[in-house]
């Protein structure tokens, strides 16, 4: 009956798409371009912060899902245990044929990146959960492939590499060692997670990743992501309405 | 309507307990102890490794979840996303009165902590997710305090100390020193996010954590982890069963 449902959905045009966004900066360029509207009784328990935006475009239903404010301390629920938790949730919800994990992210320039490039990773993987024991040790880097997009990347000209994630906005040496062991060129504090709970769902995932800082360059990371932040979510908007646009009427295997 | 519900539960005795448990082998002796049979049908989604045992002890329902082996790797799913994965899908499922997050751990000797001690934690925090950015940097950190149950700990004469949590069995020397920030006493790999998510959904959590190995030692942790692990099991398990016998018939404030 998977498999069935499965091909089911291959073989027809991508109707539902959940995007996941970290930080509302990011989110609401989003929300805006597609004219998306808050739920007012999003189908989340009382008392979450999280945010759910909606709405149709070009025949696709978009759903946006922002983990919210923290209750607390009222910053952006940014890492991997609330990207998990949207994702869980918003999955069980909504049923997409599609997610689009988006958001910002540093990229190392001895790998190709430049601030304002927007990449499509080609893998996703953990760089902070070392578990030094046979096969523990292959659990907590939890290496995943995104859904492949041969077409998409092609026609689009995004730029492709793998992405690594952690919790930490800075790198530790443990940490760097760790990205150079999953080749990675984009770091982010999210899309591992989102991997995981899509693979654990069946939801083909891709992830949509736009630099803001520079991890190998000269700059402090907080100063140089707080400084591109705002310019750099216009080029991931862009980006997320191009792939959209290209997605519209197309199956899975097409793109 | 929710300081009602509050009160609701707070002046009647607690009625349904929900512990949560990384690893099959900490988690079996409780099921054992307590006699609990693994629900067929669990109210979780298709296709996820989670396991729902339950049973009732002295007129409390005892429901316990453990994330189960991993669907690729078939190691135990530890770490904090798992942790707050399932903590979110069992309390949706099972609305408990009380969370125990029961688990081995590693403890610090320099802070007092012995092999096969047993901790009540008094606040949980995470050591690996370093945020250097003002606020979100206290986000990071996510610093709670366990539900407090003063006669509890007097009466199991059990130790107390604080718990820190990240996703890594080793210790870097960054960790370190957010261990030490964080004035921990015992290390693990889930207690914060269970934390996180039971302030999330307003249910309080209690911490019985057993010391498998002591972090500032000499033995290396993923070998002292694994040789005391089936021998300080047992540790917890007793703890595990004082804490319930002391909780039966008792309402939260009594504890």
């Amino acid at each position: 009956a998977v498999e069935a449902m499965a091909a089911q959905v291959e073989n027809h045009p991508i109707s539902s798409i959940l995007i996941i966004i970290a930080m509302q900066t990011e989110a609401l360029p989003v929300v805006n371009k597609f004219q998306l509207t808050e739920n007012p009784h999003p189908a989340f328990p009382k008392g979450v912060p999280w945010v759910h935006y909606h709405g149709t475009y070009k025949e696709i239903t978009i759903n946006l899902v922002w983990p919210g404010k923290d209750l607390t301390l009222g910053v952006d629920s940014v890492g991997t245990i609330c990207a998990s938790l949207v994702a869980y949730a918003s999955i069980q919800a909504l049923q997409p044929d599609l997610i689009i994990n988006a958001g910002t992210a540093g990229g190392f320039k001895a790998k190709g990146a430049g601030i304002g490039d927007v990449f499509l990773a080609s893998h996703v993987a953990f760089h902070d959960r070392r578990i030094p024991i046979p096969v523990f040790d292959l659990y907590g880097v939890g290496l995943r492939q995104a859904c492949s997009t041969p077409n998409l990347l092609k026609e689009l000209n995004l730029k492709t590499g793998k992405l690594s994630t952690g919790d930490s906005l800075d790198m530790s040496p443990q940490d760097e060692a760790s990205i150079t062991a999953n080749d990675a060129t984009v770091k982010d504090m999210e899309g591992a997670a989102v991997a995981y709970v899509a693979d654990l769902l069946k939801v083909p995932v891709i992830f949509v990743k736009a630099i803001t800082d520079i991890v190998d360059g000269e700059k402090p990371t907080a100063e140089e992501f707080l400084q591109n932040l705002a310019a750099v979510t216009a080029a991931l908007d862009r980006a997320v309405t191009q792939v959209i646009d290209y997605i519209s009427g197309k199956c899975l295997p097409e793109l």
